[in-house]
């Protein structure tokens, strides 16, 4: 099978930077694939990147080749890395583009692109991508070898990774990223939070409604002044123009608006706190039987 | 050849979903090549994807795959669907989404995809584009057999379709969409037109300026408050900036502005309603010889 | 390996433009694989258009089929054209959308698309790429004769390109492109830019504060109200927020703003001027030893 190599940058589609380097890669490697996974990250977002290949990457088949390009510091010090993983290749810049792939993954090893044999001559000192990571990616869909690239690195950048601040009876998650409808995805892993509220109902058992109801449905979420109460399975389980909460396809806990956009209706922006608590236990505590 | 399949989806460019979706259809069919038909459906405009389908699926070849991915009941009762015509499968929602295509094409069969074993386990809630529709298309790639994907099913969710009225002496058309460049696409398909003015001037024959020319050119079309007088063959039989008339070349009548805007210009939107007559007719009648 | 068509278009990504040309190309020459270069054109901007062109197609393998169409005289007399470089075919409308490339290339043979057999057939007036364009491109990708296309063309439609104007004492440049980062592309190229500071130099010796530095170093460029002193490397050579000048990758002088856009912090559009100046000249005239 043609090998296949993933793109994403924060390019944009209006200029020719992202063909250019298709081009490139087509110039060593004839036979390559290629499948865009954004060129829409603002531009020197390297979080959104990071966060953009984290959603996307894994879905992909094994020995696939993920270049990204999000390289405010091209030219500059920073190093231009390629990366195995148990499944994949990463080729793009050391600034922390890979870091929360890499949380998932299971490293393999590291290199620094320092072998100037598998670049393109002259190498410019403000597109890297067409130079120095293209070539490279495109050789090593050729089967170059990982070794020949460049040295091994041991100490890979990382990025501070947006995380819940979770305490016994509140969790502080925060919005991590904002899709085209609107809808917001939280740091809030659906599996902490369900391990959270187990851990809680067990500290302090509450009168859940229905015995036989999921925990998550007694969790109340506060972000822009609303109030939603447990997380539903789907847009349609609440009217149209509502908010709600429920487990995002990525295995997020995110809040849509059914028919609407979660963004406009909260006026919520990326890095917004919202507050998670259990329904039912402080109010109990207010009126003891 | 390797199988093709198109994408068409409300997903935009930004996020990663359409990206996703192909990463699994790889997964299972590493040898399936894809055509972005294109993502920017407005979010949740089923119509909109469905006169996108319309457009363009008849210029690919037979055999080709269209799966489509505008899907506001995801995850609520709404089927989804495998759909063979006389000349290509169609997977997507049930929702009116195919109901264009439909019109104009032969169809074989349809299936609900209520076989999980050709989908993504687990089934998220929200991403059913993920799940179930692409890998359903990325195994019908492989060669499954339409029967084995679910359930036949009868009767499909149609679409009201935009349809212009047609009197004896008045059409009255809409603007069903708007192009990149500001031109207006009818809903009234030129052959449509053409027949109504053939029956029109049979029975009202009038004193065209000269007989050899085509009843077209005897059209007034009136819309935000311009009278754009007969069908012209392209922008250029115009002055810059003035409106034109035209068979668009999907066949149907459009409204353009040459090196203009013609929604702009008209400060027209999909939906609005444009008078069309025969020229002379009426004024005829107010001042007979 | 399967033949390679690049797209160049000002068709955008929402409409199905751009699909409805693969799909028929496809259905021609079902081996064809396809590389958008960008369909972000500004309507009917044939220059841009031309830009783009140059900026990315010697980047692709020799073979390559580039398919463009900014094609504002569409359906009017402009021919429709092919044209054979040393390395290149390119397929598009006469009206000097290839004027750029041809610069830079050896121009083997052009002809006009005269022979129908090669159209699709009825030929609309307003959408050759579809039914002109997308068609002879496929056909050249499954081998058709050049010749067989139609007439030779000598005199072949060129557009007015932007040039700086070289005294000597000083430059008039002009920016030619901004890209998606605000970086602003010029009409200098930055080997025309050297050799005047050859010649220059040679005229009145200058005191460089270091006989070792390149004379790059002594240039002042005037854009928008801001004076910026040499050239530099790499965005990073500068403070985030300042203004820089750099050889671009593309071979030009460019401005761009560390960490920021050029366009926004000097207001500066597509067609500004520039004025370039050797350093120190001015002043030690001024100020005599």
């Amino acid at each position: 099978m043609n090998p296949l190599i993933t793109l994403t940058t924060d390019f944009g589609s209006s200029d020719t930077f992202v063909a250019v380097m298709k081009g490139v890669m087509l110039s060593i490697c004839p036979a390559a694939r290629f499948i865009d996974l954004t060129h829409d990250i603002p531009p020197h977002d390297v979080m959104a990147g990071a966060i953009a290949l984290e959603s996307a990457c894994e879905y992909f088949p094994a020995g696939a080749i993920h270049l990204a390009v999000v390289d405010p510091g091209v030219g500059a010090d920073r190093a231009a890395l390629a990366i195995e993983t148990g499944r994949a290749i990463f080729v793009g810049p050391d600034n922390g583009l890979f870091s929360l792939v890499l949380q998932r993954a299971s490293l393999k090893r590291a290199v620094a692109l320092t072998n100037e044999r598998w670049h393109r001559q002259p190498v410019s000192a403000t597109f890297h991508g067409r130079d120095i990571f293209a070539p490279v990616a495109a050789h090593l869909a050729n089967g170059a070898s990982f070794d020949e690239l460049g040295d091994p690195v041991d100490d890979l950048t990382t990025l501070m990774t947006p995380t819940p601040i979770i305490s016994n009876t509140r969790i502080e998650a925060h919005v991590m990223s904002i899709d085209r409808f609107g809808n917001l995805v939280t740091d809030l892993i659906a599996e902490d939070l369900s391990n959270w509220l187990r851990r809680r109902s067990a500290l302090e058992p509450i009168a859940a409604s229905s015995p036989s109801r999921a925990l998550e449905t007694e969790v109340v979420i506060r972000i822009g002044g609303q109030e939603i109460r447990g997380l539903r399975r789907t847009f349609a389980d609440v009217n149209a123009g509502e908010p709600i909460a429920y487990i995002g396809s990525g295995g997020r806990i995110e809040i849509a608006v059914n028919s609407g956009s979660a963004a406009e209706f909260l006026e919520a922006e990326i890095g917004d706190a919202l507050g998670i608590e259990m329904a039912g236990t402080s109010s109990r505590r207010r009126t003891p039987s």
